[in-house]
């Protein structure tokens, strides 16, 4: 059993509005030294082993329908032999 | 100037059904494999610094407004230094 977190943000020349609203709430909260903030998913997948190479399954996953890739980056980390 | 990255998760015992929704997508593309999906957000701070504890101001910050700690819950990272 593979434990995998998959981290999906905004392409850095992908404007981020849910950031931006976000940031000025904290500014009215009085955390003004906040100078910016991205938005992203987080997913915690859990994956049985297969046949198939975990890395390159997850890298399907991701470019198939976890992550836009036109307007979205992704990266993810495997946590291998995890007990359920 | 540090980077925050911070985590938030829908509490184990909350139900997702978004990330039931994405793990019957994952099934339907192929990928029989995938046993639970949860998903949470991701969000990157960049934060000045101040006379504040970082620390302090990071989990003030997501308690008063990131997480909704009823129903969620979060942890994070700080890395110092970044330069922008």
């Amino acid at each position: 059993m593979y434990k995998v977190k998959v981290f999906v943000t905004l392409r850095e020349s992908v404007l981020d509005p849910q950031g931006g609203a976000v940031q000025r709430s904290l500014h009215s909260l009085g955390f003004g030294q906040v100078e910016d903030v991205r938005i992203g998913k987080y997913m915690e997948l859990t994956v049985k082993e297969s046949d198939q190479d975990i890395d390159v399954v997850v890298r399907e996953m991701c470019e198939k329908l976890l992550a836009n890739p036109v307007i979205e980056e992704f990266r993810y980390e495997i946590e291998e032999g995890v007990i359920q």
